[in-house]
């Protein structure tokens, strides 16, 4: 078994094409031994924004604090602490700040993916 | 794609043995067309704690809030909001809350199991 402290995990800018304002902590991943999903947190600018895009793999998310949107084809929902979002493979998405704190949420991807 | 406020999905007692004083809520699962991993939030009041047990599958944990104890066979990890957790596959474990508070953290599984 293993403890992590989120802030002694680094936090690393995103340089994916679309993405602006965004880091991310890889919290698990096989590095640790995890067998089946991902946990990355991201941290979100005010202003910040993820690509928009889509995959063949899912998102399950958690909003951790601050305020923000969930941009989908044609539709939007606003987020805050407390939402749970599940984005399934192929849907287009983006997660947005739209508050003046950092936005942050885990999202956990299936590893068998990549 | 699917946006749930954590408040509105049930809270239900857990009623396995060796549970005591814990709810959980069941925040994405394959009835939400989740593919590989289930998201719970588990809420365990003073006092409280998960069953001391083992299992063939991974637990991820993320604490949400409230002040705890990952039990293991041989050692014992402080646990508190910002901290994530990997339990792997049949490692003894067991969840408690040791503070005055709620002790809130979502514990992500496989779908695949079961």
């Amino acid at each position: 078994m293993l403890v992590k402290k989120i802030n002694n995990v680094p936090a690393n800018p995103v340089d994916m094409e679309g993405a602006e304002k965004v880091r991310k902590r890889l919290l698990l991943s096989e590095a640790d031994e995890a067998l089946n999903f991902k946990m990355r947190l991201f941290e979100v600018e005010p202003d910040g924004f993820s690509p928009y895009h889509t995959h063949d793999y899912e998102h399950e998310v958690i909003i951790l604090e601050g305020d923000g949107e969930l941009r989908g084809k044609d539709k939007q929902f606003p987020l805050h602490a407390g939402d749970v979002v599940l984005v399934v493979p192929n849907e287009e998405h983006q997660f947005k700040n739209t508050g003046k704190r950092m936005f942050k949420f885990f999202c956990l991807i299936p590893i068998k993916k990549f």
